[in-house]
């Protein structure tokens, strides 16, 4: 395989064979092809796109790189989850536990904050002493011992797509369903799902704008899934506002806790959070097989909720991957920021929406996120939203407030929040955030 | 200026601003940006194409990033020539000698041969001596005594687009009308060159293979010219069979003295070369305001090819330039390729054409060029058309002759040429090697 003559080729739009992919990727893995001509090779396909055999390829490939964990010793189905990232989208927390409790195995491999997203990893690690970096002989243990571990990406799985995403990152390459596709596609393989519920988002707090991209991506998930004989299903859903009222690592936590702990008495501003779950839980059976249909997976979910098995998961969970429990069972005696900051309505008004982005900057601004790759995170900082879209506020009372560590960052956070309000003298009517299911 | 974002406004097909593109060239200059988003922005703008202003900003950045050499001392007019490259094309041996013994300085500088097409300064230093790798000081000293020098991109000029071009070349990012007006704009104003004649070559063995592309590319340069105060002209050119009789270093230089010396009585084989060598250096004359027409201008080369005055200017050059004179006092005595393939015609036909593309490919074969970037050139080696394309020729006679010193790389290039020949059995009119001047 000449490189220059593959990116030409791709350059031309041309199909690549499945073995020139594996030799372009794994090259690139040892060396013997240079970032810049994988930089390359990455935007020629941003333009002329993927077919599904080349994702297929692409799969193979980032599998083949590293390797692939057998779940085969534990007898129940394994399904996994993936969002395509949003902001306050905290539903991994409970579903994980929630599932597992349902006699699920789920081998969940999460990612860290990335632009104005927040990230499984760094709201888990809120928790002192969680640890998500256990090896994969400790994540098979784990989902041996309680059907759930939630770790990232370690080194010996799908390396290839951990060095091709970093690169993206830097080149201006994310936004292909193509390259999205297998580097999803190549995790869950290699972690042992036999099944993934994709909650493909879009709306401004996405990395994908158009629902149109969304639903593009969810086909193309749903199909080269199962030329791998995954079973899948995908949710399109809306991301224009945040879910739940918690934007911020511990606080996000928090707001998982209490839903765990309280449902069916949970805080309304939560119910839009709750829905999805549910949503995504019934989903998560059915490929399970433990369901006839979606509806029916959310009775089993509400019911897993309802009786706290669910939250004793979570408990489970924690200690396990050498968390500090007591901060789950009593959230109150956890560190709070040193400064709350109230944003508040000058007069009375709907709220009709809370522009997802905005917030997610925002929190960054915070403390939540990082600006740069060795940024550490505050664990303490973020938004609490008092008001929720849809509803009323009268002047004087507060809509969201900001905490953080350091004084200097909340202004201009509060800037970000003050652009991201968008009020209206009627009641607004809001959108369904579940606008598809596609299987 | 973050990378990134002025790498996806590319893609989204925005127009950079100048400052934006001076700060990326120049941050990848000194290291700041890698060569992996350098590339992925060459890929962008493959695709997105550049408008004359981006590629202002270009030629800007990359004339800044050197030394802009300063020829005001010189009372003449300054005008070169560019050849988007080809095969058997050897215009400049004749044209740079012979417009400085018109009054004319021609502050060229040249490349090396680059895929099947041939270097003018690989040809030149097949003279024992010639010395290409002049110092500025030195470059202009030459061009204050003979009015002409001939040299190499120096270390010191446009450093920003030797280090891009070398990096196009591996990524798969050189055919674009803008990234090439900008390389070759730049080097022209660097090198103090007021005016210059565009040698826009189209077909086989040309790097643009279409005629429309090379229409595009030639308004380009001719637009971006004249936003610099360049006069410029363009000439699009036919380059399906090579130029002239001899492909290779050294034989293309004898070739081009054999013309210098016996000119009008040139070896026919030859007219092809001749005619085009007029009408650019007619194209030159015009620039340099000393004539009315191209076809003024070319009687007056025919007169200095005639008096000897080229050919007198010519060893004055490589004289100056170090280069051994003897050998081209004394073509005979330079030293020949020790094997000597011929081949020859199996029946009476008509020659159609000679395909460039796969002659250029033959001479790199037999040694003429490099397959890596240090492979060594081979001097001697090459091709020696015998038949024209348009002529006769009788079963049994020879069509050309490969000339190699390793005798195992004949059957290749032999192979390659029998490719090549394209014979019919009537008279077959032939296309005009001058396609269309442009100004």
């Amino acid at each position: 395989v000449n490189p220059v003559e593959v990116i030409i080729r791709k350059r031309h739009g041309l199909e690549l064979e499945a073995n020139e992919i594996r030799e372009f990727v794994h090259s690139y893995v040892n060396g013997k092809i240079p970032d810049y001509q994988m930089s390359s090779l990455l935007m020629a396909i941003y333009f002329m796109g993927l077919s599904d055999e080349e994702i297929h390829g692409f799969v193979n490939a980032y599998v083949e790189s590293g390797e692939k964990v057998d779940l085969s010793f534990h007898p129940l189905s394994k399904i996994d989850k993936h969002s395509t990232g949003g902001v306050g989208d905290k539903t991994s927390i409970i579903l994980a536990p929630l599932l597992a409790s349902l006699d699920v195995v789920v081998p969940m491999i999460s990612g860290r904050g990335l632009g104005h997203t927040g990230g499984t990893l760094d709201k888990l690690e809120s928790i002192p002493g969680f640890r998500v970096d256990l090896s994969i002989d400790e994540f098979k243990s784990c989902l041996h011992k309680h059907n759930v571990c939630m770790i990232g990406q370690t080194s010996t799985l799908t390396p290839a797509d951990k060095m091709i995403y970093a690169l993206r990152d830097v080149t201006g390459t994310v936004e292909n369903a193509g390259l999205i596709t297998a580097s999803i596609l190549s995790k869950k393989i290699a972690e042992g799902a036999q099944g993934v519920v994709y909650d493909v988002k879009t709306g401004s707090g996405s990395t994908i704008k158009e629902i149109d991209e969304a639903g593009e991506l969810a086909k193309k998930l749903l199909k080269v899934s199962a030329e791998f004989g995954h079973k899948s299903i995908a949710i399109l859903t809306d991301m224009s506002s945040p879910l739940g009222y918690a934007i911020g690592n511990w606080l996000e936590i928090e707001e998982c806790v209490r839903i765990m702990k309280d449902y069916p008495n949970y805080d309304h501003r939560s119910s839009d959070l709750v829905e999805l779950t549910l949503v995504l839980g019934g989903a998560m059976l059915m490929l399970a097989g433990k369901c006839q249909s979606i509806d029916d997976g959310k009775l089993k979910c509400m019911e897993n909720l309802a009786n706290k098995k669910c939250y004793g998961k979570f408990v489970q969970l924690v200690e396990h991957q050498g968390g500090d429990k007591s901060f789950i069972e009593n959230p109150d005696y956890y560190p709070k920021a040193k400064y709350v900051h109230r944003i508040k309505a000058m007069k009375d008004v709907y709220i009709k929406n809370l522009d997802a982005k905005n917030f997610g900057l925002a929190a960054v601004e915070l403390g939540c996120g990082r600006m740069q790759v060795d940024d550490k995170i505050d664990n303490t900082a973020g938004i609490i939203i008092e008001k929720k879209d849809g509803e009323i506020i009268k002047s004087g009372e507060t809509l969201c407030s900001l905490h953080a560590n350091d004084e200097t960052r909340i202004e201009k956070a509060a800037h970000l929040i003050r652009k991201a309000i968008e009020v209206s003298s009627e009641q607004p009517i809001l959108k369904n955030k579940i606008l598809e299911i596609i299987d």
